[in-house]
């Protein structure tokens, strides 16, 4: 017996990769996360600029088409009635505008790492772009895919913080403390090059997964920003450091911390929120867990899987409590959204955005921007647009 | 271009299922587990024995083939030239000696869940199928796929804790605190019905774990144990909870112990050793980090991910420390370990057995009965052989 | 301007020590609790037999009155008019029996550490004389003593656990893992020896405080037990070891493991109860809180200080909330209430009794003997009174 | 026996109080500190304004001697042979300065609370005072008291860090997040209250405990700062919020965050560093524990008691690892190195000045004064002297 008609509901979605080849480290968490609920396969790709590479890393993966560039790709897809539904772009910062461009072009939904682009510009042609089309665009801020963060974002539209005073979001790595840029870490040489990376190092490639996370939960925006900027490893031509005071929309304030050369810290993103009735605490390393701190009674400890969270965090949720729940489930959380919405758009239905998209990664930069710019002028306040 | 010839190591593995239907929580945790490295995917099931449970299981998974049962499923494949490489076992326990039987006569590979069945008697017999024929056959024992636990092992088999003295196993969860198994929960009901699920309930499905833990990172098996078993549910017909005493083989002592009705616990698994050298501990509900404790020096704190863990645990990491991997990870680390044994076996080379095997799961059960027998007895020392 | 006439209300309390010379750890500690809140002072003292050392401990102390033997102190104390009020003994447990019988015999309240004595007998006989005089008798039991503890046994009392299930309890240290009885330790040399320390080592010296604050906070006896008891450490002659079975008055179930060999742990004491409605959870190394996990809801994280905590954990507290209070003040709080009952008995009026008295001291014994009953009969299940 | 001539090292000190009266959660902790190892008894006082409280709270101590004025009790004390050997000033904000002049003045030492005075001045002319005299002067920063804060300062001292590079330090409460000041919180009234507390609450409270702890710990000062400072709680007339931007002598950035109205948190204290060599975390609320973090090798959890400590951190531990030692035992060492200070020069030998004295108070106001400065100016970068 057989199964399964064509239409998109009925079929799973088909996804092409640009970048991700051998010795990348995010193109197989992008497969893995787009594949994990069954919804779609990675079936193309165009997974590097050295041919043997890309032939070589297609085969791995057992794709059924692999591509010497990616505008062969996006020509050759966008033309097929079996063609990818959507391509993910796992490639380095300075990519990201064209090839995004040429895919949409070809009429392809676009899923696109973060931060958007390289200059606020780009970003902002990228949005006007997908605006004025029919297009879908996802940008994989992770983070905002854990099931916890969705319980503190709930908590927080239901009012159980009350007016919110002060946030405080940190995100602290030590994988830059040494100049490995110069000793063949591929990783570290691109980002830290403002040909490739853009003119930000850490807050371009962490310090907007923070802002990101702010935004998400507390629904604000930054109002304004001082910023002190550092560069510890000598010879470094871009930031590996941030520490940046917030004023947000509303009244709050706080700060945003970011750093690749705290030493002895992993991938320590972690955020406090402090309001008039309650407060809230997660970190990323032990994601399972919120705290929640309501005045004058003993903090909760909500664990996710648990039937007493809220129906945003079970949306995103695919084990009992106590089956911890991990990064590339929190990557596959976005996937889901975006994949959703692809069933949903190729089925003549409205889209219902649950995953951050175009706009998000514009205020990415205009964040960046106006980080390089408070720095750039002694720490004075800037306003957010 | 289109790439990938036919024998295995050029093909994804194609996996059936049985069991897993709509309402099961394990099937898609085995789906996820299997498919996540991309080395295999799950093409034929026979996901419930009701027909139309079946059909619109397969269709939401869309699956290549869909059976109304295990016997038909086993004959079909295993005469197709494109049949399945291997069976995933996701039903209860009373049902794994059959289906695995049927699917060793059939010549396909077996991933079985565990208990590996009912009876010691039925788990001797599979083994002496197993180990006289050609197939492999492996276990889910999960959480010997976390990477700290592979570490764990590295560091008792690399002598770090001296000579063992005392061992703590625990597994506690409170999803049976109260009758469920009388108000429609399906899970509850199979499990504490001794026709489906054996002689035992809290120790057969999870003292199986701990017991498998145990013995996985310390390489040593129970030598004797003293057992008491309660049932505090009034009205379940087996256990729900369990306080054993352990010798092991070399000398050390300790407790095993497991409950379903620890209120509050969802899911918590430790273990803790204690050598003459180095204590150990590890929790999985926080699994990534393992605590080493050497005599007279600072607690260390091992992380996943990190570049001094050994080979052992890196070579089970999908990201860099800091990116906290979960249950899903680990499960597919068991299929890990069990797929690239398939495709050895395919290819002709000697498997490694890098995974649970059926003499966890003859162990397993030798474990169950043995505390069945001293509790029966009072609490008498019983001998394992 | 001069305060203070000479009734007990209106003066500190005079309290005299038996050992806790220099060398001793706990003699200092006796001191700080009995003194810290102002209520007592130690003025007198027989703090060594070696009369060099007691007379050099007693200046450092700046003691107004040095003896050289506990019969000369009892005695004199005893005759004046300005009298120790009570007396502290800091001594191995052979001597407790001897010395508080003379202090007793004196008139004056005795405050004993544990175990009451060395044999049960012993204990029997200071509980009688205790019950049929008038003076009081407190046992340090310190770990009673914390807040939270406090606070765990109000929640038992008010119902929130609903019926006690299960009940784990647990002691491990790792000082003694090497035989340094052999290599000058004094401490360990007295502990380790039959005839001052009596039949026991482990489970007298640290597995007496786990059923005490097992006890304590439940409300419940042991009704029965079942011991495997163990000598890690080659050429010692007592227990350093001990995994034990309970069950309690009631019907609750569960384990008592206390350990000097367990490598890496410093002084885990920790205690979990699992009732039908609610889960507690406490560790003494992190003592300022207590988990409460109700059913199906967050679990609590209750911190001392904190408003919303009981009464009786409140007036045991010093400190606002996030202050640590930690081992002494405890070890204050025993004395605290035991210098209440002083004065009160002093003016007249009755004791409360709110520390740990003489029949904690005889269930302690019980319990010792009861354990090495049953290890001493291969892990039998011995009844308790 | 009678024991005890008339020298200091051969009797106990007396201290009187001012301040610290019935109402006053500070005066008892400060009896304890002063008292607990033995070396120091509280002996006089003027312990509140209103004659009837400072009467009663002196009897309710047993003091010895009463006084109505601070003016009275310094004459005096001043004058007899058994007077006070130094003078705890437990009293608001405003009255450190007047007071200790009129001790100093009597040749009394004296220990303060923090911060030193209302304004810089005031805290300068005390400097000189102390400087051109030969009296001692302790500040009660209590938290560097704490043993692993000694041994983090050892760590930095001994090179362990490298070359240091981000520093955070933080201390959140919540017990002002309401306006208690004005329903009757004596606390909150004078700390809130410009005449009393001076210029800054929130800073001069609790934010130069954050400057006092980061300046031990490192041996560096503060370069520069910016400040954002608010007031949260409408009609509160000083600052409850702050974050603060630094730069260190030597290089390092970072940030000092202190606020009144982070709901939920108790007493949140902490402080991160991280070096070219290795990182630092230590958390007053649990103050038993110093995470080390060297580059490329597993977290260490260094523990207050245990043997490895450094001579400095153990020289201020009263009990052995596990036995966790508080914010009392922080307090009182604090008064241990002054009361030894005390006795040293008393004997004629020079002080070693192993506690806060007048110097940390003069930075703590010039701290306090820049972060109003920066404030003020709309958050300028502010040079320290």
């Amino acid at each position: 017996m057989t199964i399964g008609p064509s239409t998109p509901v009925h079929r799973r979605l088909r996804a092409g990769i640009v970048g991700g080849g051998r010795g990348s480290f995010i193109g197989s968490i992008h497969r893995i996360a787009a594949e994990m609920d069954g919804r779609a396969r990675v079936v193309a790709g165009a997974m590097s600029s050295v041919p043997e590479v890309a032939r070589e890393s297609a085969e791995a993966w057992f794709l059924e088409r692999s591509y010497a560039s990616f505008e062969a790709m996006a020509r050759s897809e966008g033309g097929r009635d079996d063609g990818i539904d959507f391509v993910i772009l796992a490639i380095p910062n300075c990519l990201h505008y064209p090839v995004a461009k040429a895919f949409l072009s070809a009429g392809i939904h676009v899923m696109c790492d973060k931060p958007l682009a390289v200059t606020l510009a780009q970003a902002e042609e990228l949005a006007r772009d997908v605006e004025s089309g029919s297009l879908l665009f996802g940008v994989t801020y992770t983070y905002v895919g854990y099931p916890a963060v969705r319980e503190a974002r709930t908590l927080v539209q239901a009012g159980t913080l009350g007016e919110l005073r002060r946030v405080n979001v940190e995100y602290f790595q030590d994988w830059l403390m040494e100049p490995i840029e110069r000793t063949g870490n591929k990783q570290a040489a691109w980002r830290t090059d403002p040909a490739q990376a853009g003119p930000s190092c850490c807050v371009g490639d962490i310090g907007t997964h923070a802002e990101n996370l702010l935004s998400f939960i507390t629904g604000r925006s930054i109002r304004s920003l001082s910023a002190d900027l550092s560069t510890f490893v000598p010879g470094r031509q871009l930031d590996d450091d941030a520490n940046i005071l917030l004023r947000l929309d509303g009244g709050a304030k706080g700060t945003l911390m970011c750093s690749q050369i705290a030493c002895g810290e992993a991938n320590r993103l972690s955020i406090r929120l402090y309001g008039s009735k309650a407060g809230l605490e997660w970190h990323q390393q032990e994601p399972n867990t919120l705290l929640v701190k309501p005045a004058g009674e003993p903090w909760q400890y909500r664990q996710t899987g648990q039937r007493y969270m809220s129906e945003a965090a079970r949306a995103v949720t695919r084990t009992p409590a106590g089956h911890p729940e991990g990064y590339l489930e929190a990557f596959a959380n976005i996937y889901r959204g975006f994949t959703e919405d692809v069933v949903r758009v190729t089925c003549g239905l409205e889209p219902v955005h649950d995953y951050p998209g175009v706009e998000d990664g514009v205020r990415g930069l205009q964040f960046v921007e106006r980080v390089l710019a408070s720095a750039g002028a002694g720490g004075t306040w800037v306003e957010l647009p």
